[in-house]
């Protein structure tokens, strides 16, 4: 039994029973800001109730398709991508359709040592394959696990390859553990041969997604433009402004004055309010998720990925009494910047993809469809407290130096 | 139609369907310790999903019995009462069977006037009466309403005077907006009227429940006691506490130091787990709706009444670490202190109550089966952010003179 | 030569040349109110000159009475004490005159072991001898060097001892460090025997001085009094209120809402202005010593000790806005209560001495003329930028696991 | 008498007696790293004096020669330095040498309206005159006054060009009142003539020169490179770095990653120690008077003018842990980048002159001989603590509405 692919399928997108490819639907993300709320809370709900299911109930898997992403600029963590590929090839016996998928990049690597790999064994020309960006974001339901050698950093990667629907992800440390890397690789003969005996734990995370809305040009008008009638009235007929690129991030969002020493000024709307003027060096929006990132620096809570929540922090505000939020995940948050405004912002979505918002420009977020599946080493709430402690030093003391002799 | 008392005991109490007085269930709230996580989990879900439902949603009400709560020892709203009462006495043709509860000791006050109130019309003789907080405490669910007139405090008194089934509670500020006093009373007569004619809109704001564990003493063995093994272990036949008060609380529970001048040390469990230990003047748990009280003094976020969570926020606490948390709020968390502890601690419930645990003593805390309906002024979420504004002054700048002339 | 006692008699007191006992000056301090703030800067800038001066230099003292504290309840700690005592009295080829302090308590001590003690040397009857409370107080210069053993609870105590005139003190730790107790007591035969033969490095800590004022009952018009008025006005003509206890505080003077679970609301008064009214749990006033202690629980800076300033910094203020300060030390703070409070608020000093102040009750903080000299490990700065990494584990990261071999 | 220019130039620099231009000093801030902290501290003292002395002091002006700094890009503030040059040129009879300088692009403003001011009295073209930076930059002491007209930043573009020495500066806001800007510009007139009638109170402010140390290229050795030696070794024979550009500053120096999304990594030296490494957005480096700027968006505590220290606050530090400092003003701080860093870091200055600084960079900042002296409105410390309340909104309640009647 193997419910993975087409479970998340189902989940992700109801209408794929007949396996369109998931690019060829119709890009509802861009047209976010027509959507009304319920809609975006439907959606949201539906995630909520799957991640209740699974965040306490261990599945089966049976895996045939191995995905693996790795730190390719790294030495070492290359090495331990030979030798992790070179077992997993190895254990037939316990999987024996099993097909690897390494970054292509890595083909002609020479510490990756492909020569050496295929030399083991025949059937392992069959079985070692490499995959490309554009392979992970049109078939991403083929495979049945993604494995990451690395840190956050290569986690928030997956999450940029697998926009839409992801497969479950083993995270491996390479010896620090972080709040997305809860397994040591030191352990990964046992970890996979246990996750394969014994079914794993899986807890969705929150992704959020986010739509850029550039302002459409208006000559004739455009002294007299006001953003928050725009965003706000319900006046559909007229369109202001038109989708640009759409991302689901995992962490946050980070709208901020970019390269300039100016202040950060936006606005900020929550579902059909105008929330507040930002003015601040910027503002972070984090899922739970984020909580322990960028959000904590800015001040914002430790906040538990199962709460269904959306932070809001401002970063450096100018009034003392800025203080940050948690909305629920139901909300449609606008950021944008006002016609008039004497300077641009800038965003970036889980740390990358830095763009700049002129002024009209706004980006929507809201709780995405398409969730992050990851593998948990222990019941998901425990496993959180211990990364707070272990990664954050979350409330630990200074040993005392144990005082034996004079 | 009626349905909010019915509506409230079904949801409250499933097992109310024949009318058992609230008062003769189980006392399960003092065994809290042993029901199960996910005992407790159900329960707090059947809340929520009550939540989603009404708190978008206007519900139209048959009011009959309306209690009043005012503060009854200030004159001023005193008078107050009195004109609100001689109103709603008067207001016969839209609501005929209309029977007024004040509380008993304003009877015999002379701003209260009963003489006078009584005079207008003989049916008054019967639609005029008194309550206490027995009655309160024992026949929840034959009032339709509670109207209060104060402050915040006077709301969170309704809540203790409530401590399972609550009415829908309408409440009225005398001139400052608070988070739990939404209606202006200079405007009572157009809301009431508005309320009968349109209905209203409820949100349902989750209460904790509280119940105190008093370490039974062990004289045989009791140098080798420890809270955590009592508190985590699964030895169920041994029994070590026994169970005290129970309260439920609508803002926060409180654990200081209390009068001395120490370091409150306590031990802080979340679920299965030893979350840490709170070296610090005390720690906050506090309910969403909290957020907005000594909670966000002590430094934790603001967080939306929707959300599902639990707040924890060191008071001043000894390490530079300790960052407020927000956890779910199927949690059941415990604090306690720990066997051999050099000083008690002290707890208080919305403010009051305070009692003191000696070493061995905790609190369990967990979401309330039974929350307070707090009738809303807008939709809820807008409401929410205005108060932010309003009453804490949040991220509202220094409005700029304006410069005129020279 | 042996300059301390009249060095630090001349900076404390510049009329104490020929000895006057410090018992018998004038008690100003009762007056402080009264002073004018002119005259209070000169003595805090006689006091900062001194501390220049000493802060960089090395100074040779000859050592002939030496007091020492310790933790007489802690058991290990007195019997850390014999073994301190008896290595003293044996060094009698480096200090032949030495004669040693012990608290009076400890005389009948069995770890203290005077026995033992006094058996070795027929000269030690006369060179062992017990210290009291009163002696410290009345005859604080005819100590050397002051020696405790303990944590910085220890030093407090110290500093409580010697409420005036205080001896340069030479504090160890029994196994950890602290901000007040540099030294390691494994060591210290190496660093007494280092400090005789080379001289030591004295750091000159700012201490205040704290005058409780009480309003004086007035039966004729006590409902119109105002503490502002009171405090600010010119009128001297008129007596208001008595000064009660002085107290000379190292680290910190707290005034909070004391047992009960309201609010402390008190008038902050900054010279001639009043600067705010406090509605929070408390406050911390804090001498730049005491800025690694209370004051950075309650969200204070921390200020090296060589900043002539005082931290006011609220306890879970009401007011988002409520950062805390810091103010020059040549300031004069005063803290009251307002008449017609309803509540009263508490005031400790060093954690200690906690008295409750009632409506026109009010406390006065200014720098004092008697700073609190300690021997210094390091250079002064560097000694303190330590302290924060070790004690405090400041901007210390959780140390990366070293990833070693798969 | 006016004794301004002479004393400041005495000041400033000691051997300025026969008027040598400021700008044929040896470049002695260029070699700072150089200097010993003694011979920094020794110059941070004398400021120190003369702030004592001027800070509670009035001094008579004999004003001749008056520099105005205006806004020349906002029409209406050029308006108003219409009417005040208008109203100074007018008034001979109170200074008949009066002469005014106005900035050179001004000359040919038609809001400015040369023609007009100058048709009113034939002895005005003599005395109406024009100011480039490089005559700031050349001859500071020719000016016996600098009124400025606009906000904060106007006061902060008048420290940038007056690097070294600083005439007396008198700033006007035009309606909001901001720390630098303490006087109404609609009370002009009386303003001025009190000013000429009575004398001025004048505080000066502390500044901080930082210099810029670009690393020497080394061609041999590059690889095994340390910065912390380079800094903190006393082998002076060997040259490593050359110094850049120097900045007097009046707010703060600010050390941040600059348009990358990635951390900032950089290495803080406190005079000879290395402080600690800052993982950050960046790190505030702020003067007494910059503690309501920037810094206190970071974190920083309120310090007032007065206290001699420098702020040290990270910028959304990654550890929690990481609380600001506020270090003595006769330290000398180093923020540099260490050898083979990944990421370069940007460095501020009064929020302009934005550079990069490479590997091995770095940047010396201490308090500078060049003080700011500002025109106080009332006793300096009053006007602080009012500017709190008014500027910041500090500790402001929201005022409650009153309740009038129902």
């Amino acid at each position: 039994m193997s419910p993975p692919p087409e479970l998340f399928a189902k989940v992700n997108n109801k209408s794929t029973s007949n396996r369109v490819p998931v690019r060829e639907l119709p890009p509802s993300t861009g047209y976010s800001r027509l959507l009304t709320k319920k809609q975006l809370a439907d959606m949201a709900f539906s995630v909520r109730d799957l991640s209740k299911y699974l965040g306490t109930v261990k599945i089966k898997m049976r895996v045939r398709k191995i995905l693996i992403i790795t730190k390719i600029w790294d030495k070492s963590t290359i090495i331990y991508t030979n030798h992790l590929v070179d077992w997993l090839l190895a254990i037939r016996e316990a999987m024996p359709n099993f097909t690897i998928y390494v970054e292509d990049v890595l083909k002609e690597n020479e510490l990756f040592n492909e020569k050496q790999l295929l030399s083991a064994d025949k059937s392992r020309h069959d079985r070692l394959k490499y995959w490309t960006s554009d392979l992970c974001e049109e078939h991403p339901q083929m495979f049945d696990l993604v494995i990451t050698l690395g840190g956050d950093g290569t986690v928030l990667y997956t999450s940029r390859l697998f926009q839409r629907i992801v497969p479950p992800v083993l995270s491996f440390n390479l010896g620090s553990l972080g709040f997305l890397t809860k397994f040591d690789f030191a352990n990964h003969q046992n970890i996979v041969r246990k996750m394969i005996d014994e079914g794993v734990i899986v807890s969705l995370r929150m992704r959020f997604e986010c739509t850029v809305m550039k302002a459409i040009e208006d000559k004739d008008k455009s002294t007299t433009r006001n953003l928050g009638c725009e965003i706000l009235d319900t006046v559909e007929s007229e369109v202001t402004h038109e989708p640009g690129n759409t991302y689901s991030i995992l962490n946050d969002v980070v709208v901020d004055r970019g390269p300039k020493g100016t202040m950060c000024r936006a606005e900020l709307y929550v579902d059909d309010d105008h929330l507040t003027t930002v003015e601040a060096d910027g503002v972070v929006i984090a899922t739970p998720t984020g909580s322990t990132a960028y959000s904590l620096s800015a001040g914002g809570s430790l906040v538990h990925p199962d709460i269904q929540g959306m932070l809001v922090s401002p970063i450096c505000a100018h009034s003392l009494s800025f203080r940050p939020l948690v909305v629920p995940d139901n909300a449609v948050l606008r950021v944008g910047v006002p016609y008039g405004a004497r300077t641009t912002v800038w965003c970036s979505f889980d740390g990358k993809d830095r763009i700049e918002l002129n002024e009209g420009d706004y980006v929507t977020i809201s709780a995405s469809r398409f969730p992050f599946p990851m593998i948990q080493n222990k019941r998901i709430g425990s496993d959180w407290f211990e990364s707070l402690r272990e990664t954050l030093n979350w409330n630990q003391r200074q040993q005392q130096k144990a005082y034996t002799n004079i």
